[in-house]
């Protein structure tokens, strides 16, 4: 399995945290949404004006559940794109502790390009295709 | 003290809990937000269209935590309006067990008019001034 | 498809959304989550008691997002449970607005039996499987 | 008014707002939290242990709302303890943003301290009381 070429810090917050004493399932999904909204920032693909300009929306998350996820770990979720559809972006996520390489969770999701003014999906942009391909070594 | 007129009721979430077993603090707030916007749609003062049409923001709020709030245990939340100042409302709550009148939490906030379309806060609507006075039983 | 034997109603709140102004995609895990312990609660599987006799991990998370949940919709999480394994369950579940039939998403979830004062995984409980069968016709 | 000696920074998540475009306002609690944590670690008084172990429990808190915390801004917690009661502790806090000395929130809250294993309250351990007005430069 390739590497990631994007990884985001998170710092577990006593917020996520459920009575079992990690961190609640749902907050899997916080932490693969921040990373997957660095990663577009990352690669200039939204300027943090309105985010209505983000110009993607999720259709499918899945996530596999390996490890807790403690208070007091260090933790990492490298994000990439593995493939582009023609309106569909596929990408997968891994939750780690980059202290010792642990991996508390996998994920993937499936994202839809959309046009909140028109309210519609739309072809993937040409100049988006461009930067994420290069991003990632994908033929085009 | 006297009761409320209106309470609003809250299904205690897993997802509200922390590793103390019991709603966490931050969730208070959450419950308070939840009654105090059902409040102002019980009064016919926000339709339920746009957010930014709501016209409150939130200025100040306190919370003082008298019990914790369990899994297994309804809830509601008493909100009502204390006092109408020119710009300002002040709003108390009450977070409690209606099967035994336990008061888990009371609180209190000031909230301010705002035009979100002009950026600015705005006196107390003539309207919504009126509503309000007749609802609580306050001297306009 | 067979129609649900169980759902449980859940308030959209306020702190649920997000600048798109529906309901975050994280909160969806969250209502899951709300429902499958209800359903548990529902079969008598756990009493309400120590989460940590709750008796099962999270293993695997997918969901569908078919519609965006409106903070004034109603809302109402069908939950069953399609499959039982030595030591997994599989669960299915499905977020709808009961005013009009519409599905906002569907997901499914494995789940695995987990002594959590043991610190391990354990086969189905006997009683589980039983009371489990039954409710939902499944073949022993 | 002394500035902190502690400061903890917070990451903005995108899910931590709301149809404002902002920061929702019960986030400013968790942003509370999470600096009072870190406080209470960084003084060497919760080893990251048990939970029931950070012996500390909240009685009351105040947020002023100043400015919207926006999703693009560097945010940090100022925290400090300014008084130590017989059983209580006074905490002061503010949100700000380190690029440009904005104040978005001040608050404060009073903590008990707390026996998690005998449940009820306790006073201040003299460990505790030394070790924090060392650090705040307090009169014992």
């Amino acid at each position: 399995m390739p590497s990631f070429r994007f990884y985001h810090p998170i710092e577990v917050r006593y917020g996520d945290l459920d009575p079992q004493g990690h961190v609640n399932n749902a907050k899997f999904m916080t932490y693969l949404e921040q990373a997957r909204i660095r990663y577009v920032q990352h690669l200039g693909l939204w300027r943090g004006g309105s985010f209505l300009e983000i110009g993607f929306i999720l259709a499918q998350a899945s996530i596999t559940f390996r490890a807790p996820i403690l208070f007091t770990q260090p933790v990492r979720v490298g994000a990439r794109i593995t493939h582009l559809g023609n309106k569909s972006v596929h990408m997968e996520y891994q939750i780690e502790d980059p202290s010792d390489d642990q991996v508390m969770a996998t994920g993937s999701s499936v994202l839809v390009t959309y046009d909140y003014k028109l309210g519609e999906t739309i072809p993937i942009p040409d100049n988006w295709r461009k930067v994420i391909s290069e991003f990632e070594g994908l033929s085009k």
